[in-house]
């Protein structure tokens, strides 16, 4: 049933379809640590659960939860999201759970990445992540879906296809020396083509400022449909942010897909500049095994790591006036779907935001 | 999607269909308490998936399992075998799991009962009992049905019912006042009707000699098919089983089920008394929480506690002269079905049998 396949993705057929495609679901995990998220988590869960509730609107949420929070979780979340028991070391199912991929027959498949927490013990969030590391098996597991194991230390955040050939994603990341220093950017292309049958890499250097992911591209830049990207910016030579948006824009603008189009690029303007108070930072447990989060903190906000769902779109709001902006013009780029926001300053102080805590699950047989 | 319904499965029309109708698949717990299961459970993980492979032959099977083992049951277990996260306090999903009924359109629900492992402070098997108190909650997430909590203390060996009507049940566990202590035989009566469905409870007053569930009926006797009943027995009048047999053959022969019809009652010899032996109880954990098990304790050995899975029956096997005989009544009394028996000496020396680590899913709109 769900069996582990010989074969890779690419030689049976499988494909990753782009976000942008139809789900059959989303799946996110509850956030727990202390060291993470301030204050017992409470205020995370409380964003998480406002996330939940939003895509909801849209598509069936599954939740997967620690066993000691479950009781909790079940509480705080509405019935019609299902809450299963899936323990993990902290709530980053983007990176952790599985990335499904979808047959000829439409039949779901997930591909099982290898996790070393964002870096392993060279520059990694956290010690241990071998809960972390069965998140996606036990998804596959609940879905009924195979599972293939695959080679590569990688997280779902690392990247983004447009379902039709093409992946965009960061140097910084993938071809930092601590996920896979055995592999050359030939290699790694090979695995990602295997894996997600996709027939071209577009590299672009570097992710968000102080992302603490490496540059995970979720954050900087996705797809909104075949041939068109949106990417973070800011119009400040002066925010170490402006050079590298720049960088992308001009790499991105001269690409062309794996179908042969150049990418029109759109561009949402970043929030202001934004840090974590020292009231946030004393909410937190002292750790010896995790990062430490200080009052100064550059947060790495930005409008792109939003939630595609069936005829909505779940976006982070900061409280910021931009937030209107990046909401008017994301209603422009996805007409047909519903804009919702969600504020969403306790993700991202653990470090990611909204596309980084979901995972979609494609319904297949949509392909645009 | 999983939302708790208002009313009772009577008033919505569900009914509890009777194991030998046909099934969806078959849910089991692992087991792991060093106090319950000798040798840090490797010799009853073994058995359990053993009985996990024999039932697979016929039907689906998904196996809850703690987050600490789930690497080594998904290990042991082979991969046409669904591995899940539920955690537990051990391994009795036919007591701690629900017990699901079928709508009038085919859909399912679950009963979840109140469980306060087999007597709470009052003679109960072990403190606390807090995870398994969320197991049936857990699977009818997974399964995406419908949950309804009932206002009684009770667990699913403690009953069997015959599709139509009627419940079978013990005064020795039902009526037990470190069940429900609060309520009398109408009251219990009642709730039954609502939460299954039925119209007839059967009460025999006793169960299996040292059955440490307080006498759970699924140990004694069971439907074989509506109006037909199997019962365990000894020809030995010294035995301690003769009397509660003889009493619980008499009751049986002469009731008339929910239908108006007599039963039909057979008689399954049990296999030679057999006790726990030093060896076997040096293999346990000492714990202060837990039911001593003591070299010598007799085992409460009996054939009935087999499953009947679609097309076949998982039968324990003792090792005993009588196995055989047992298979071939069996066979006589489930025609077209195929008899599989396993070696469940481990499994009985934790205080159960197959019955009791097992749990169907009705496949429902399958009334015979």
């Amino acid at each position: 049933m769900t069996a582990t396949p010989v074969n890779t993705p690419r030689l049976d057929g499988y494909r990753m379809p782009a976000e942008f495609e139809a789900h059959r679901g989303c799946w996110m995990l509850w956030p727990k640590r202390g060291d993470t998220w301030r204050l017992g988590a409470k205020p995370a869960q409380a964003a998480f659960a406002e996330v939940a509730r939003a895509i909801r609107q849209f598509e069936p949420v599954t939740v997967g939860v620690d066993r000691d929070q479950w009781e909790n979780a079940r509480a705080v979340l509405p019935d019609e999201i299902r809450v299963v028991e899936i323990s993990s070391d902290d709530a980053w199912i983007r990176d952790t759970g599985p990335t499904f991929v979808v047959g000829p027959d439409h039949r779901l498949r997930g591909v099982d990445w290898q996790f070393n927490a964002w870096g392993g013990l060279n520059g990694g969030l956290y010690f241990p992540w071998s809960r972390d590391s069965l998140v996606a098996g036990k998804v596959l597991a609940i879905e009924g879906a195979g599972r293939y194991r695959a080679p590569l230390v990688m997280e779902g955040g690392s990247f983004h296809v447009d379902g039709q050939g093409t992946l965009i994603t960061t140097k910084e990341c993938l071809l930092n020396p601590n996920r896979n220093p055995g592999l050359d950017r030939l290699q790694i292309e090979a695995c990602l083509k295997d894996y997600l049958n996709i027939e071209k890499v577009i590299w672009i250097d570097k992710g968000v400022y102080q992302d603490e992911t490496d540059g995970h591209v979720d954050n900087l830049c996705c797809f909104t449909a075949p041939g068109e990207v949106l990417l973070t910016w800011t119009d400040d030579p002066g925010d170490p942010q402006y050079e590298r948006s720049r960088k992308a824009f001009d790499l991105l603008s001269t690409a062309t897909d794996a179908r042969g189009r150049r990418l029109t690029v759109h561009r949402i303007h970043q929030p202001e500049p934004m840090a974590a108070t020292p009231d946030e930072c004393r909410g937190l447990d002292v750790s010896e095994t995790a990062k430490p989060r200080r009052a100064g903190d550059r947060l790495a906000a930005s409008y792109v790591n939003f939630y595609i769902a069936n005829g909505g779109i779940v976006m982070p709001l900061f409280d910021d006036p931009r937030d209107r902006d990046a909401a008017d013009l994301l209603a422009r780029l996805f007409p047909g779907r519903n804009i919702v926001g969600v504020k969403s300053r306790e993700i991202l102080l653990g470090g990611g935001n909204i596309h980084c805590i979901t995972q979609q699950v494609p319904s297949g047989g949509n392909r645009p």
